[in-house]
């Protein structure tokens, strides 16, 4: 009897009267007084158990049956029946029901299905994918990484996977991990008394990458259309739902694109990835919608359906000053947007996603080009309802000149970038890029308030369990 | 007019008699005496250039066309006519020509169109993607990548991101990276004098993941079907072609599977991405057999079209005993097989690939499956010809009381694996999965016989340059 994954047959695949194979974990078992049983069987690959129908009839129905535990695994053969229960359309006539493997102490298994709170699952990581909530967050962060990359396949954009380790620290920006297998207690020191680096495993001081883009721009400059999709790292005490120490971005970086292409593009992924969220994970959003956050498929919907309004942040800064709200942050020109002030502007004054557009040059990064006013640069922010900023980018600075104007204005050793400065040198053209931050995407789609319910194994201050 | 990619153009999409833009970089220019110039532009979206041909009549064909060198960029304007040139079936009439991006002294430009080796490609690895060699091998890996994905995906895995920071370190197996924020020069210190690492940013110590095959296998106990695709780390100081300190791996891991159906998957992946890349790389796969390796599309259609061999260990060590053959390292029951050995079961006595099974405990990790005998390992490596091993996998050890036993027989602290032996403690099923370096896949498919080139930016002992 052929084996079926839970999906396969309760999306309709196979008729009714087929008879099957399911292996799977109990999820809940509920006994009539008519003598059957009926056994919710679970195997992750959709939201939905499949409903079991045991007759008392069977061989090892009170030796085993009547003993069957939330995440007991199971075999069932049986024959696939039509359903006249609520809340399923077909279910499985037992025909035999195997214990492949049983739960030691019923009473005190750390996910019995009861409610937990997420903080309490956070404690038990490698046990809550079982759980409803953190199984479903698996299966749409599957469904967005593959809709990623199909994306950026169709469009041909070529994967890059970006050095993890990394000897240089990007922006300046963000603290940083430092790799090393140098003795942590003496480490050889330097005539000079510092830690003599030039002994270590890479002979320099290494680091975890915080962005791929700066190496990842290299390709772009070979293959006109690259993007990475990897771990990134920030060594920040951050203590909040919104940052890891360890998360997933992508980035992509077009050759000859300017700032107008690359909101373009981010729009187009962000509409792409989460129509296939709404056409792929019917089951789990519903879940999302019914348990979590009753807004998030209207928030999708609105991305997918809406085109994002473009803003100068020159304009921004006028409507938010003319708002009429007090915001915790006084607003004015040269500032950086707050979350507060970002969540105005595309909740209350545009009510739908917006790119903002052109930001003082002096709260944005070395590389970001700089426009003709010499006061801005070619930066974008893609704002969306519920949560603000989901993605960063600009275009770059193409040109030497300008770009090592902005190296020294910033007091960048310049030598550290030779490498990146060559990309300007020779057959450079105008580039863009962005990063999406993968954590709050999925965050944003399934209204799962706190990052580290999105990711596997969350990396944060003081907690690198499991 | 609107822009098109290279291999959009090159592919026979676009009719012959259109007007079109291309954007890209010279590789090489010629000038007949009749007047015209040939300049062959590479925008990176395939393995061959576009034609242009240049008539002088061109406004800036003295002042600019002819100052054309390799690596400047150019946007091009022209019609597409039929070519009666060898080598193309279309070119591109120019319009216009016009400069984005000169070259900085064409005489020093890094990456000039003549013989390189591959060491001093190294050197450059921010300009080596612009070579026909480097740049071929980011187009296979990132085929190779998304075919790897689309297996997965059509087979209802779920793509799961394990963590790169981990406090365990797996199997014991393998030299670490340790990650911290600690002082380098004067760590915290203990009362008993060593390094506090409870004072270090996740209040322990903590190192670079050597394998996501412990985290995975939690998320398969719940989603069944699961699939890790992402970096992995060896602080070993190994300087060969076939090792990487930074390195990509695959770890598929499937529930209620034995070594067999495992064994079947590892070889289905393998014809699967193998097969895309003979039908989606032709371009790049032709210059890697003329100029690297005449066998590479001879092997992969080898591993597309025959059926694996399947061996036991036992057998395997029978034939090489009598193989006649002077081994460097000798061969006898219970040691673990060196390439040569390898090479010599999957090249000269079966002839096509290989798949060993059932190892001695005493040479494989505590979580492989004791088998039935007491002695050996359900694991499996498989082995390709040209290259030896190429994945390495097992049946899990899912009896709690069986793994305690190897845990102890190993001197491993059971405290440290409480959460992994946690997923033997409630609804254990049988599991079992594999890893796939993608690197040495990689190699493989191009006959690029160095790791170092078939990574964007390798890191290896004394060197994470760029």
């Amino acid at each position: 009897m052929s084996v079926h994954a839970i999906a396969a047959v309760l999306s309709g695949q196979i008729p009714p009267g087929s008879r099957l194979t399911v292996q799977g974990w109990v999820r809940t078992r509920r006994d009539s007084k008519a003598g059957l049983s009926f056994i919710a069987v679970h195997d992750g690959s959709c939201f939905d158990p499949l409903q079991i129908v045991v007759s008392a009839e069977l061989s090892n129905y009170r030796s085993e049956v009547l003993h069957l535990t939330a995440g007991c695994a199971l075999r069932v053969r049986g024959e696939l029946v039509a359903s006249a229960g609520k809340g399923q359309t077909v279910e499985l006539r037992a025909e035999s029901i195997e214990t492949i493997g049983g739960i030691d102490d019923p009473e005190t298994y750390p996910v019995a299905p009861k409610p937990h709170s997420f903080e309490y699952l956070r404690t038990v990581a490698h046990l809550r994918p079982r759980t409803n909530s953190i199984g479903a967050v698996a299966r749409v962060r599957h469904c967005l990484s593959q809709a990623i990359h199909r994306f950026f396949h169709e469009r041909g954009y070529f994967w890059v996977h970006t050095p993890i380790i990394t000897a240089s620290d990007c922006e300046g920006a963000g603290a940083l991990f430092r790799v090393s297998t140098l003795d942590g207690l003496n480490p050889p020191r330097t005539p000079e008394g510092q830690v003599d680096f030039s002994r270590d495993f890479f002979g320099r001081e290494t680091f975890l990458t915080v962005s791929g883009q700066l190496n990842v721009e290299a390709y772009c400059l070979a293959l006109s259309k690259v993007y990475t999709f990897g771990p990134t790292f920030r060594a920040e005490n951050s203590n909040t739902s919104r940052h890891l120490a360890e998360f997933w971005m992508i980035e992509p970086e077009t050759a000859f694109a300017d700032l107008h292409a690359n909101a373009d593009l981010a729009e187009a992924l962000l509409k792409f990835i989460f129509r296939a969220l709404l056409e792929e994970r019917v089951d789990d959003l519903a879940f999302f919608a019914q348990r979590i956050d009753k807004t998030c498929i209207h928030r999708l919907e609105q991305v997918v359906n809406t085109p994002f309004e473009r803003m100068e942040y020159g304009e921004a800064i006028r409507i938010l000053e003319n708002a009429g709200e007090t915001f915790e942050f006084p607003i004015r020109w040269g500032v950086d947007l707050q979350s507060e002030h970002e969540r105005y502007l595309t909740e209350q004054h545009v009510g739908r996603p917006l790119v903002l557009v052109n930001y003082p040059k002096e709260i944005k990064s070395f590389y970001m080009r700089l426009n003709d006013d010499g006061r801005t640069v070619a930066a974008m922010d893609v704002l969306v309802p519920g949560i603000g900023e989901i993605v960063g980018g600009s275009q770059r600075e193409e040109r030497l000149t300008v770009l090592d104007a902005r190296l020294d204005e910033m007091g960048i050793n310049k030598i550290a970038y030779n490498w990146y400065r060559d990309l300007r040198r020779y057959g450079s053209v105008p580039h863009a890029g962005f990063g999406l931050g993968f954590e709050r995407t999925v965050s944003y789609a399934t209204g799962m308030s706190n990052v580290r319910d999105v990711i596997p194994f969350p990396r944060t201050p003081r907690s690198a369990d499991f």
